[in-house]
């Protein structure tokens, strides 16, 4: 269990919590944390606000990390009681936005494709336990599956950390939803076979005009689905939308270690000494993308909507 | 030591023989095997045919085996010896041929980028461990590197069997090429991010128009790579050009076992009873290919040449 702010400020940075609503609430309650312990030790007003930064700060590209803290950073004089429970609000707020984000993205496919069963594409993880419920693009998943609308699931297994093949296979599997797993290299194949109706992913970051930050992976699956013009989804809660900045261009991207790539379970997999180029997001302009759906609205960016 | 047909075909089929040129020289040397079996043991004309179909047809996709195999049957008549003697000349013109694709490919890249520094994205293995000598897209980068052209290499990983992340890393960090391996999911990352000037690949199979068959995930960087203007480069000898095809449509593709995705180096990494979309290629049409290189000429299909 995670007592002290260091241990959740790791726990982010090792991935062991991540998804970016899941941060967003992680980020709310990180700041109790920090003012229980603060009580606790009798910290300085300085230190309090230095933990904080530390916290907002351990992830530079998810941008609901920083909202989920700014979210309670006014209540913070209040003390650790009052921002407890405007984090558990902003938890259970995250279910509510995960509800209506499944509805709305899908209608917006039956609209679009029609009443029938659909073939949807994923990449890297956007389920329960990316949220804290339900899910973002697995959220439209879960909605249409309800509905008797899916045929299958193609999951990116999503490399280096392969969050598709382990907790996205899982979270469908726990389902009942048939689903097939695929290297990320195969995605391009499956669309340009026919194989896909419409790709759905999740976003860290996503710009006033519709550009949008994610797992590593998202902008070629992107490319290749608008080749052969099948709808790319992109799908968030309204918190991840940073209106402070107009393009993708301005957002800041995470590069992590080499070993994520030249190991593999502990075994190295690539000659010793080599390096490796591992950026943990790419971005994807808003040419690429039909929609992007949040709890809110479905903004049509490649046909020119903003934010 | 490989001494039965059956051993043979099983190592292609495990891919311990794997890359064009490599199977083509394997299907030539494969029927000498044959003969030699055949002679020892007194197999019948029925059964030396059947053993030889069984290898031509080890692999679908690739047609260097097959082409390979074709080269020596007219020799077959004449025993074991003569059939050797055309296989051993094989592997010795695919040292040349490599050569002439190096120096083709290497100069079509300076006319097009001028003399400078390049920096060039690999998919697969296309070096020596793929061919008998110098190797295909690789012996375009062993050319460049000669000449002091080369910056850095990007190694697509190459999902699920990482040859590129085992293989070309290993042939370029003994060149002492400077490289980084990237997850396939990065390329159009990098594309995207000006860090690519070329992109340099092998192929399986080449239809009449240019549209070609190579290792799965090669599609995707083609299209990415288009998106960006780099022009993307498919490396191989005439033997992988079949002529007999009009379009890439008519290649048939192999698909290979759900183990090689959901497990890893023997560890189980999706929920058991996961299925897998494992295709082992994919065609890129010619319309995304700048030019195929082979060791007779630089067809710029894109352009509307034909081979």
């Amino acid at each position: 269990m995670i007592t002290k702010p260091a241990e959740l400020v790791a726990a982010i940075q090792r991935l062991s919590v991540r998804g970016a609503p899941a941060l967003g609430v992680a980020g709310a309650l990180g700041v109790a944390l920090i003012l229980r312990n603060g009580e606790r030790e009798n910290w300085s007003i300085p230190d309090i606000e230095r933990e904080i930064l530390t916290l907002k700060s351990a992830r530079p590209t998810a941008v609901n990390l920083a909202w989920g803290v700014n979210e309670v950073t006014p209540l913070v004089p209040k003390g650790a009681t009052e921002v407890l429970l405007r984090a558990l609000e902003i938890a259970a707020e995250d279910g509510a936005s995960c509800r209506a984000m499944g509805r709305l993205g899908a209608e917006f496919l039956i609209n679009k494709l029609g009443n029938r069963k659909l073939r949807i594409l994923t990449h890297c993880n956007t389920g329960a336990l990316a949220t804290t419920e339900w899910g973002t693009a697995l959220g439209v998943v879960q909605e249409l599956h309800s509905r008797g609308l899916i045929e299958e699931v193609f999951a990116d297994e999503t490399r280096p950390l392969l969050q598709g093949a382990r907790l996205t296979a899982w979270e469908l599997q726990e389902s009942g939803i048939p689903y097939r797993i695929l290297p990320d290299g195969a995605a391009a194949s499956a669309l340009f076979s026919g194989l896909i109706d419409a790709v759905l992913i999740g976003a860290d970051r996503i710009a006033k005009n519709g550009d949008s930050a994610n797992k590593i992976g998202s902008l070629g699956v992107a490319v290749a689905a608008k080749q052969v013009g099948v709808p790319f989804l992109v799908v968030a809660p309204e918190s991840t939308v940073d209106r402070s900045i107009t393009t993708g261009s301005e957002i800041e991207i995470e590069f992590r270690s080499d070993e994520e790539v030249t190991r593999f379970a502990g075994v190295q997999t690539a000659p010793p000494g080599s390096r490796a180029y591992n950026p943990a997001f790419d971005v994807t302009p808003a040419r690429y993308i039909a929609a992007v759906v949040t709890d809110k609205s479905v903004y049509e960016v490649s046909s020119g909507a903003s934010l």
